[in-house]
């Protein structure tokens, strides 16, 4: 626990004792710097003798520094043994002025010392506001551990070493470690020798090595989980010091939960509580080769760091536009393209591009969001980077890259990295994706993965869908796991080909009739688009939103652009641009966006339904199988905008199926996407055959932060605790959980079978996700990467629910 | 009821009844008009009978229209006795072919087909949508009136009229009307003869005459208010057709009811009913003088009209920037400050003008809310003005209006008009405020205003505060009758003068330090602020918000402002340019602003706290009342949040206090304008001794609509009713005040005596008010011309109870 004492005080040395030890260890050096470093932690932890106002350091450091500069030595280990016995003098002299007492040189007397000030340490000021936060009641008190204390470094007989009961990184059942022979445990640690591998124990020590491997499994058995050791052997004998779970990494967590349910140490049950399910990302990300990476770390080629929006390894040159990105990539180059920010009109850059990073925005920032869905690499927000457009040059940790110079990120760790990196899929996307030579078989990572999502579903009461508004993002979504799309975007569609003049010409338009004309060159496109997904999706649910973004997000902005786009339309640059100019909002998240348009433009809609359904027919039609479509209202604040809204829909659907001869299953339901319509949700659900909580703007509405200008604060707020976690990322519940709440609640209350669901970010966060299943929703949904996790997390929430 | 038929149908024509009805009114033309008329009427409202589809109009009104045509007459006056009988064969012949039996000659079946209309139209579909939309019970039924028909045209001592018992312009207790001899009620409205004063019946009809002045005395005695009569003198004889409440203007109202206790015709509670709080407004605004206004409509010099935003009437010359405004201004002249839209940094520029008009933004925007908060005239969001500032003109209607040339604005009607109108103040505004010789001595709006005041604070429960920044403002809003300040936005104040330059060199800092010495120019400016509005509310309480709005507001924007404040700062431009740059935000509503200011910069917080309590503690030692601060802390979501900004300010009043050995009482609290701060409100409610709801940004966070982009969609949000009226002029119950509903449950229940008010425009809309008085808060705040509607209906809100 923070604030709690977990030093260990090698007590009961003394100047008869160390003088003993001297002789023992044969190593009067060592006897004396033991002795000394007692004494500056115990006068530390226990006397609680600290620095003074004005000092620098405490005093012993103080007099350490002197006598290093002194002697002229730069290394404390370069001081001689009398030096540092002269160093325990001084120090006690410290302790004595201080203390106004001497140093205790009776070990019963050091004992009762060191007791008294763990049982205290109960009540320290951080221990205390620990337990608080963590609801820990104050009445448990601690315990003191006291043992005998064994050394390492008593001859070439002795020895230490740490060592994990498999391996920590990729969860191989083997045994795994390091040790030195004559050395303590810091001396592994400090690396002043290289340490051996564990195997090479067998001929050091035999009989070490013989109890090491017993013990090693005993333990393993016993807690029923890898463990990580920690021993020392002294004159031939072995001694245990330490004992606890192993840390690990996706990889290993996965391959031993797998392997310990093969082994019957634990239950299926047991291993899905095991592996965290973040740590799966892990299993799906592309690799730098971590020799590479080391290499380019002490190198000093880490430029800076931002925020690691999406996972994975990402190598390639450096573009500062998307359309350059789209043609160097369909030119076969790898490319990252790094932008201040990204808006919707940079999405097939994105998409051709490895990597994206960007100088602004959080987690959740358009970059962050698009790049996770589309599976692509991510650093957000990595502030530091200034980009020159006109001489299409960033500067960053005092470096100048052109455009086209190699980049790296590294969108786990968030890294920045100057120059090329050998990146590589990882074994489940090899073996689910990868074609002809480049499937990989599977191995020991894909079996684990796969074994677990099987145990997953065999668990999870919450269905997983994905966020996804192209064919082949429903393929990989699906190969995850996905059961459905929780969330297609129709405006992404519109930024492909030439789809964008069609839509810039339909917002442009003065006249219904114009938007018309404008709106029927769509529909094929946009019907082509859904029979895509469609087809990709077969029965199963397709939850389409309608158009919701503010229009001015799909316009032109530069003035060359804009002459273009005028000249196309056969209208002034300068009409063209006062109307450019008049869609312009101050809030455009709080603006004319959402179903606003639908009701504005209820043209709109009945294109957008026409496209659906009779892209529904034709799949229908020529495969056999029925789509399942869910026509979702976004931005609905007021029961009449869904009633509306769904009229228009209903009266197409009508149409179609009719001229078609052919009817189509499929729902029109809303986003609970602001605080009114959680809050008015009996009403809503009378006109509502779902609800899907659009968790991302419901945050932004309900906190009144949005998400892309949250950058400025939200960290200090979490460094400061006044949130407990950025609430875009992890759901907050006592605000928008509870507004979620009373929706769920009242929404059944009016309608028993309404279908409830989320799409927002929070639907692949864990936590999001345990209170989602809390709530009794039918499904999450998340990006397609982020499907196996919420598989893993949907399962943890019911075995959780004890 | 709408929907519900309320058309008088002349029952009983018929060829030979016409023919009677011809010679004794010695017209034919009138008798067969009449008839015809009867046919048409009859054919729509009972027989049915509509434009068939494809038909621009009924085929009665076409069959007229062909009449016309033949025989080359402009208006339907026009047509002989012949021509109309001729159209009423027709007629009849239409009614045949249409509805397949012949029109129903006799009375009876007339009377029974007419009376099954009205009894059949409370079924018809609006009818029914208005049942429901007002929670009517379908199970009423409505009533049918038949009565004998008298005609006002029968000769020379026929006629008829109408009449008020008192004047509906004034008030006055005069009996008021015109009237036609030998003329029908539609005569009258139609306006082909000039009707006479009521006055002069005493000598066309001394007996009628002698008969009206008796039954209009009785009916109002009858109806204990103001009437609205129609009667018809036939042969001289007096028949009433129709007596109905009074419509009146707001000086009437108020006078009226006043006069009416005075005449014990009423209860003093009967008269404070009786008054529309609204209606309160036109007593307090300046006034066009109604013959020039009629003259400027009538000569075509009204240009547009915006939103009614600021009531009254300005009239001055135009400027296109807030600077000239504030030049022009101190040079004595008079003018109308036009802008796109309005920016704190306008706010001297607002002050200096009589009027100010803007292009774009609501009844809510930032011009209207300021402009009211002034007791400015102000038309909003006119569109259709066209603005060129390079050639410093604006189009409008066709005309283009140069910098310099007059205009005037009629904030009660949103009227935009051409040119210059007199305006004077109002007669409550003379008494109150006038000085010397412009000082009014009352008269009898004062006298009934002054009155109705009086008992409504002898009713009314909620105490009444204002929402000023000035000395001035609290001046005015005293005469009022505010209690106290709810609202006092000390940003406003940073726009005065120099202050702005430290204002900039703060929010430009780079370090603390740098912070620091730029709030340490500010601090004596804001306490001097801060004195006068002590000094100006003595003993009443405070509130005072710390700063709240986006640092982007303060900075400079043009290339110019830029330059010339990097000179005074001795920074490089570019570098000034990319900070500015560097804090402008997507979505400045969400972002870094409020309490969020504070907490990253507690600095800021702190020189505020320094500069009330100072200021507060000098005015109580210079004038011996202690000021009463309570200080609001804006944009809390989380209770940490207040609970770190109310340990900086208790921490400054501590030192304040004992440096100047005295003792303010004072209170922190916050504002509840976000979702979450009311979903959390037992939290905060721990932190914070008062709440105060700013519904402004509630209702903006609730539905996730930004007041200055609502334009868009708003208004066609009320046509279409999705919204029953804009959720930021009438507080929505529904969604907003089921969130203050919660927050006012939860905080009380955390905190029993906890202070509750609201300080958002709500705060002084009648029906909000009513709202605010049911949730038991302790008072609302509105700008100082609304104290006096809100005083009303505070006290309506008590009477209504039952």
């Amino acid at each position: 626990m923070p604030g709690m004492m977990d030093t260990v005080l090698n007590l009961g040395l003394n100047d008869e004792t160390v003088r003993g030890l001297a002789a023992r260890s044969n190593n009067e050096r060592f006897a004396w710097d033991a002795y000394r470093r007692f004494i500056q932690m115990y006068a530390d932890v226990v006397l609680d003798i600290k620095s003074a106002a004005g000092e620098e350091a405490d005093p012993f450091s103080l007099a350490l520094a002197r006598l290093k500069q002194k002697r002229r030595v730069k290394e404390d280990t370069m001081h001689t043994a009398a030096d540092l016995q002269e160093l325990v003098r001084t120090f006690k002299a410290i302790v004595r002025k201080r203390s106004k007492v001497p140093f205790p040189e009776d070990p019963t007397d050091q004992l009762w010392g060191a007791i008294g000030a763990v049982f205290g340490s109960w009540n320290n000021e951080r221990a205390v506001a620990y337990r608080q936060m963590n609801s820990i009641p104050s009445g448990w008190g601690t315990a003191v551990n006291v043992c005998a204390m064994v050394f390492g470094n008593l001859g070439p007989d002795s020895g230490t070493g740490v060592a994990f009961t498999r391996d920590p990184a990729t969860g191989e059942r083997r045994f795994y470690g390091e040790y030195l022979m004559n050395a303590q445990g810091e001396d592994v640690v400090a690396g002043i020798r290289t340490p051996q591998p564990i195997e090479t124990l067998e001929r050091s020590s035999p009989k070490a090595w013989k109890d090491l491997l017993r013990v090693q499994k005993l333990l393993e058995r016993h807690f029923r989980d890898m463990q990580d050791l920690e021993f020392t052997i002294q004159a031939g004998k072995l001694y245990m010091l330490q004992c606890r779970t192993g840390k690990r990494t996706g990889f290993a967590a996965a391959r031993i939960a797998v392997d310990m349910v093969s082994e019957k140490l634990i239950t299926r049950k047991e291993a899905l509580l095991r592996v965290e399910p973040e740590a799966l990302n892990q299993l799906l990300q592309p690799v730098f080769a971590p020799k590479d990476l080391a290499q380019a770390r002490k190198g000093g080629r880490v430029l800076t760091r931002g925020l690691n929006a999406g996972p994975g390894a990402a190598t390639g040159r450096i573009v500062f536009d998307a359309e350059r990105a789209v043609r160097r990539g369909e030119e076969g180059e790898r490319v990252v393209l790094v932008r201040v920010e990204t808006s919707p009109e940079d999405i097939r850059g994105m998409h051709a591009a490895r990597g994206i990073l960007t100088v602004r925005g959080g987690m959740t920032s358009h970059a962050a969001l698009v790049a996770r869905q589309m599976g692509r690499v991510c650093v957000a927000g990595a502030g530091d980077i200034d980009i020159d457009h006109a001489s299409r040059t960033m500067r960053v940790a005092g470096r100048k890259l052109k455009e086209g110079a190699w980049i790296s990120l590294d969108g786990t760790t968030g890294e920045v990295i100057e120059g090329e990196l050998d990146t590589r899929p990882s074994q489940v996307i090899s073996a689910l994706f990868g074609k002809g030579k480049k499937r990989a078989r599977g191995g020991p990572s894909f079996e684990a993965f796969q074994r677990l999502m099987k145990w997953a579903d065999q668990f999870r009461r919450l269905k997983i869908r994905t966020n996804a508004d192209q064919p082949d993002q429903c393929r990989t979504a699906i190969a995850f796991g996905a059961e459905g799309i929780g969330l297609c975007r129709t405006e992404h569609m519109f930024f492909e080909g030439t789809k964008i003049d069609a839509v810039r010409e339909m917002i442009l338009s003065e006249t219904t009739a114009d938007r018309e004309r404008a709106l029927a060159r769509l529909l094929p496109l946009q019907r082509r688009d859904f029979e895509g997904i469609f087809r990709a999706m077969g029965t199963r649910p397709v939850t389409v939103r309608t158009l919701d973004p503010p229009l001015h997000e799909f316009l032109p902005h530069t003035d060359k652009e804009i002459r273009a786009l005028a000249s196309d339309m056969g209208v002034s640059p300068r009409a063209l641009r006062a109307k450019v100019e008049s869609l312009r909002e101050l809030n455009p998240m709080l603006g004319h966006r959402g179903c606003r348009l639908g009701i504005t433009y209820p043209e709109i809609t009945r294109m957008q339904a026409r496209a659906i359904f009779e892209a529904a027919c034709n799949v229908a039609r020529r495969g056999g199988k029925k789509p399942r479509p869910e026509i979702m209202i976004p931005l609905v604040s007021t029961p009449r905008e869904l009633a509306l809204q769904a009229r228009e829909i209903h009266a197409i659907a009508d149409e179609v199926f009719a001229k078609k001869k052919l009817r189509i299953p499929y729902l029109v339901g809303t986003m609970i996407e602001l605080p009114r319509s959680a809050l008015v949700a009996d009403e809503i659900a009378a006109h509502a055959q779902f609800f899907s909580f659009g968790t991302n703007d419901l945050t932004q509405t309900t906190f009144g932060i949005s998400r892309d200008d949250a950058g400025s604060f939200i960290p200090l707020y979490v460094e400061q605790e006044i949130l407990s976690a950025n609430p875009f990322e992890r759901l907050d519940r006592a605000g928008v959980g509870r507004l979620m709440r009373i929706a769920c609640d009242e929404g059944r209350a009016a309608r028993a079978d309404i279908k409830l669901g989320i799409c927002g970010e929070h639907g692949g966060e864990p936590d999001s996700i345990a209170y989602c299943h809390e709530l009794g929703l039918d499904y999450v949904s998340c990006s397609p990467y982020r499907v196996p996790i919420a598989r893993l997390a949907a399962a943890q929430a019911v075995l959780r629910e004890g």
